[in-house]
């Protein structure tokens, strides 16, 4: 087994310097460049992080500890705070992560998680029963996927522009 | 047309912060993990990077510059420094990095480049006819295709540990 709470948490803790490394004072065509209608631009990606530190990950760790499986998780609308976001600068999106991602990743510790208690389980409205580690190692997996795709999205506005190239830079036909 | 000197040169600048916020201080399992034999962890991304700056990026540009297609570009060796890198800390590789990108966007700018000049061609001994602007087009997506993969390569450490939300979380499955 890889998942390591202390591991988890070091991982989560760093999403928030890395986009703010990433994208405070990027031109805007990099952030707000999207795959086509329905798919997020690295801008809408940092509001989906948001909207999940404020009704998602730490949420239903909570409803996990107090009600087990007694009470399923709300479901998670991924597109939720998205238009919001817009009349948001990015310097506001990125301190608001960063925010809410801190006051998250203090509750979890607070916890004082055992090993027992990361077997403790939660009822998921689509997937059905889970655990506590499912539910944190999806939050890190969440972060990393979602940096993946940022790459990507941002890659894309040169699909054309590397010529040949393309044949040896897979980021730029991946879906 | 979407490539711009000074936008590609805003993303080219932050890869090396971008990578030390993420990786310093994070538990070695995170930097060492892998996808198999024969494939790159975010430490071997990273010395990868750094050889990419000191053989390939800038040296071709310049190659082009001065001898235009006359003269086809060094053959880039994917795994030149993976070895030697293994012996040097992460501190240092982040150090070296980040001075070795610093010093090559020293070099691209002071060459104050034309529209005409990006135009110009070289020859790559794979794939032939290739212009500058292609080459440095390339090299943005070279680290934003490095940045995804370092993203999944460390989910990937995860894949069983999610459980049943594997389905939710694409970057689980990519190769």
């Amino acid at each position: 087994m890889a998942f390591n709470l202390s591991e988890a948490e070091a991982q989560l803790h760093r999403t928030p310097g890395v986009l703010r490394a990433w994208f405070q004072g990027l031109p805007e065509p990099w952030l707000s460049a999207d795959e086509g209608p329905e798919t997020f631009s690295a801008r809408d990606v940092l509001a989906h992080l948001i909207f999940g530190e404020r009704t998602d990950w730490m949420v239903r760790a909570r409803l996990i500890l107090e009600h087990g499986e007694g009470e399923a998780f709300e479901p998670f609308d991924r597109v939720g705070f998205l238009e919001e976001a817009r009349s948001w600068s990015l310097g506001a999106l990125l301190d608001e992560f960063e925010r809410l991602r801190g006051e998250n990743l203090r509750a979890l510790g607070s916890l004082g998680l055992q090993a027992s208690d990361l077997e403790r389980r939660g009822r998921h409205p689509g997937l059905g029963s889970v655990t506590l580690e499912q539910l944190l190692a999806s939050w890190v997996v969440h972060d990393l996927g979602h940096l993946a795709q940022v790459a990507r999205v941002m890659a894309k506005r040169y699909q054309s522009e590397v010529g040949p190239w393309v044949d040896y830079l897979p980021v730029l036909t991946r879906k």
